[in-house]
């Protein structure tokens, strides 16, 4: 007997570990939206087989020196300013995050509709989109700390009762990624597989997991297991790039003790047909910056003017 | 006047950070030996210029496996002895380093005779030499720390009263150091410069400094500034590998998530002619398994033996 209702997707339970299938498609069947038609057909193959899709100099220099500016007053007018949506460093207290840029501030409110990004998240979602979470991760120069391998989606079905794996994040580069400076690491192909983690998770839990993760950490058999299939793959480029990856995709990124900081904007963009249900769980639902429940109504493409 | 008895490398001192000039030889002049000829003159001069000079594959696969089998005894072995030469992990406990391994290991003082890497340090330093210091460096899998910016030669000459820049490192790699796992990492031409530092250097400085340095720690803009000049390189290889690096060189490492160790057997050559002298301050001298100064004598060159 197929019980229908059990969560195709366990995880932060008492039992082992585990890897499991993933149910849901990599990228959507395409709906019937001509002129949104962003990647081509290797494009698309490429995102569906590894799980994710650098491309190169999506922004030219001018708009990044215009986001670039918008993202470092966001910083100097949000730090010490006692909001929730700042995430310090741990140790130095420097500003590590700033979250739901999309709300706060215009420029991101615009650019999360710029037709680059978004047409690629509705091409590969085939569906209309919203803003699931969006922040600025500043990662700094000299003390930038690491942050451990994990599957957003573990983390958003479990602690956000997001359904099924349609969403994607969408990381729009605003310094110089290099090899040195803590780039995004990616284990190519593990959005295949869903990788069930261990422990119950404690209230409010994201107060510390935004910092550093400690329940929905992937066992360290599992992990070595994907990357020795997968191997590992650091998404570097110059400041305007952009990586597009999947909500399942294992990801994590090393420490930066180089002078230069690797500061990117960071959109999550989520099928309108897979908004947030329940958390699965007891818990209270994470708070709104981190996680939009209200308000939802799917983006219309509109160009970026920084005039 | 020229004071000629005043330290031409102060540091640790309550003035503020400076940029000085290095007054000693890169490589220093060939003596009649013909026969330990080991580099050619590109090498030489990348070496002189940059501070560094990678050799990729020294050592064959026997060779490493052997070594690498080694190493493992060894952390097996001083896994929780208790013994002073043993560095854990800040955190997990880990064993991060083996000291003194060319003196507790027959193979490792075997290693540090053989030719290719002897020669290499000889034909640079322009004498005979001897081991300042060895140590294994095992930089775990996923949560291998981070290693901070450093010059070797400010501790050396400050803690361990070294006199001039007559030594280099020798790191030989047991496993694939990728971009990925926490390759070290060097600022091209930052050893023409002595990067003085500021603070006082509390008394058994070294117990703490060998887990994480906070004394004799860079200043932030001139770092920025070496980099600036020099850019960063990553001295990514497959094991059996060789960098060699002057002590002057600034240095560091960031840290290691991915499931792979990134494990360097590690030997710092010094010139006969350059033996320690009293600590340029009041503090005692660190240990000999740190640094040095009992029966010194020139090493002779010996092919290592796996058999």
């Amino acid at each position: 007997m197929i019980m229908l209702s059990q969560d195709a997707y366990p995880t932060r339970t008492q039992q082992s570990a585990a890897i499991l299938a993933r149910h849901d498609p990599v990228v959507y069947d395409r709906v019937s939206r001509a002129q949104t038609v962003q990647l081509d057909q290797e494009q698309r193959a490429s995102y569906q087989q590894n799980g994710f899709l650098m491309m190169p100099d999506l922004f030219n220099a001018e708009e990044v020196a215009f986001l670039f500016d918008a993202m470092q007053r966001m910083r100097e007018d949000f730090t010490h300013a006692g909001r929730p949506e700042v995430i310090a460093e741990p140790g130095s207290g420097e500003v590590r995050s700033i979250f739901n840029v999309h709300r706060l501030n215009e420029i991101f409110a615009n650019l999360v509709c710029d037709p680059r990004v978004l047409n690629v998240a509705r091409e590969i979602l085939g569906s209309d989109v919203y803003i699931h979470q969006s922040r600025i991760n500043y990662k700094p120069g000299f003390n930038g700390k690491e942050f451990y391998w994990h599957s957003d989606f573990e983390t958003w079905h479990s602690e956000d009762g997001m359904p099924a794996m349609r969403a994607l994040s969408c990381s729009i580069l605003l310094t110089d990624n290099s090899e040195a400076n803590g780039p995004l690491m990616v284990i190519p192909g593990s959005h295949h597989h869903y990788v069930s983690c261990m422990g119950e998770t404690p209230d409010e839990n994201y107060k510390k997991s935004l910092k550093k993760q400690e329940v929905g950490v992937p066992d360290e058999i599992l992990l070595r297991y994907l990357a020795d299939m997968g191997g590992i793959r650091s998404c570097t480029g110059k400041a305007g790039s952009v990586i597009f990856f999947d909500c399942n995709t294992m990801h994590g990124s090393n420490g930066n003790i180089t002078p230069y900081p690797r500061s990117n904007v960071f959109f999550v963009y989520n099928s309108i047909d897979n908004q947030l249900e329940a958390p699965r769980s007891t818990l209270q639902p994470r708070p709104e910056f981190v996680a939009a429940r209200e308000g939802i109504a799917p983006l219309s493409p509109k160009a970026l003017n920084i005039d």
